[in-house]
């Protein structure tokens, strides 16, 4: 699966995935006001569980990505939705989380679904059947929680396998605090961060595709040192960077996280580029144009990294 | 909250939570064979992305479920449904976990979502929306993971405070590989373990009622050793302890985990009692009767733990 998006970074020369964090503060009110008149006049179906108030948010948010999918999927070659975003409206948020997905995938997008699951044994197993194993909730690649250590992580990888999915493990995330134990200093003088890492290489060392693993890594574009550190010690290790943009990094931060060819690394933005629309900058576009500005707020975001990856550096050499 | 987990265990005298985690191997045949029938047959409307073979396994939890449920809420406090052996099997799994979490709560018996969650900023919050905030999937405490730190947690606070719910993070769990990085000593030579412990005391000083904070602690009960540490870094935090049972742990091993006066953690069993009647012990109720197996092997533990909790210590003080 690795090699899937290696492909379609490498065509569409563009490392981002657009995060498909749907909140509710991001959708323009007319699509909010749609949603609601559908639910009202009985446009979809109000399956048991589903309260009213919920569909209609649930409806809006499928409306909004609809319109973000389209128009961006020729340009990037993954989304990343955020399913903390689609849970919070219970059931009819778990199906537009699914229609989403499904839609995704429709446009050749591939989908890292950010659900942060990690727990043990057979539980893990049950969380990595249900996002990547064709049969529930179906992305390509799904965030996982290293705090339980291997017994979490390892039935995530015997699913991986049997299905050709991926991983992206947490190692050091984009958030100011991430530090509180992530960056606390062990007796050796290594951070928790770089053994979450190394265990990462590990973990990552029996599902190789070409030069990366299908184990990939999560770290945070807003901590460049700490990704010097890891690209080093985890040199097959595909990274995914939230945290440019709206989180404050920059692509002079991102220079650390990719490899010489400009490869190894697949840089997140969400609401800078789904809520485009709300900053001055792309103002003109105004609510309605909401697709419109996601569309040129990806292309900025794509211009800016192809300066780090390309700039006085290997452009892709894709038989590598 | 915390006060009315409390109640339900002194009123019980029993200590314990049944984990609703069914495994699909946990389900007698002629319940599986039952629901495979009831859908096939119109019995359940089958909604948009609700895979048939999804339904059939989803009824049968739910069925599943009920005849536990029926069987041991007057003798338990709590329940504690863990979302990944729903979520496994897409829409009609959520569909039944809500269902189970709402059966649960008109039996009188207060529901922990183990989901295990944990996000930043506005996507912790969108979590604790969903699980705690009575608008989507409503348990009375849901499961947190603490990797990201503050950031992660406090969003969950709010919601509690709100909602008067509670939380339980994840401080040292229950399984072989917990210590990976759980056990990991710093550089001032405590473990890491003890740092999340003393963030989770620092958290729950704001969510006081009583001598207990809303912000509970999961920690393993296979780990006696770490659980007198925790018990006195974290004088205030009530404690989830998993491993009872199936997990190898033993009454004796809890005893750290109380506080003199027998409060202060309620022990969790799944397997042990959901699927107890797959046991030599509890082979005489058969398939047939794996509800009263399940009662059996309540009634069982909660004796045990109720040698530890009152041997040769003080009786509950309610007025405490």
């Amino acid at each position: 699966m690795i090699q899937r998006l290696i492909d379609g970074i490498v065509k569409k020369d563009a490392p981002v995935v657009v995060g498909l964090d749907p909140n509710l503060s991001f959708i323009p009110g007319f699509i909010l006001e749609n949603a609601r008149s559908f639910v009202e006049e009985g446009g979809r179906e109000i399956p048991e569980y589903c309260e009213k108030e919920n569909m209609a948010a649930a409806e809006a948010v499928w409306q909004f990505n609809k319109g973000i999918i389209d128009a961006v999927c020729d340009l990037v070659p993954a989304v990343k939705p955020q399913v903390a975003m689609y849970e919070q409206f219970g059931i009819p948020g778990m199906i537009a989380y699914r229609r989403t997905v499904e839609y995704s995938r429709s446009k050749g997008l591939i989908v890292i679904g950010d659900v942060k699951r990690g727990d043990i044994g057979s539980t893990s197993e049950a969380y990595a059947r249900g996002h990547l194993a064709g049969k529930a909730f179906d992305v390509d690649f799904a965030t996982v929680n290293p705090y339980l250590g291997s017994d979490g992580v390892k039935p995530f990888l015997a699913v991986c396998k049997e299905y050709d999915k991926g991983i992206f493990v947490l190692v050091k995330t984009s958030n100011p605090s991430s530090g509180e134990f992530q960056d606390v200093l062990t007796g050796d003088g290594r951070a928790v961060y770089e053994l979450v890492g190394q265990k990462v290489r590990e973990w990552g060392a029996d599902s190789m595709e070409g030069v990366y693993s299908n184990v990939g890594a999560v770290v945070g574009a807003t901590y460049p040192e700490q990704a010097r550190i890891l690209r080093r010690l985890m040199p097959h290790t595909f990274i995914l960077a939230p945290g440019y943009g709206a989180q404050g990094a920059t692509a002079a931060d991102l220079s650390e996280f990719f490899d010489p060819d400009g490869l190894g690394a697949i840089v997140n933005s969400s609401r800078g580029i789904i809520a485009a629309y709300k900053k001055e900058e792309y103002g003109k576009f105004g609510e309605e144009g909401f697709a419109d500005a996601a569309r040129a707020a990806s292309l900025a975001m794509i211009e800016d990294l192809r300066g780090v990856i390309h700039g006085g550096r290997t452009v892709w050499n894709i038989g590598r």
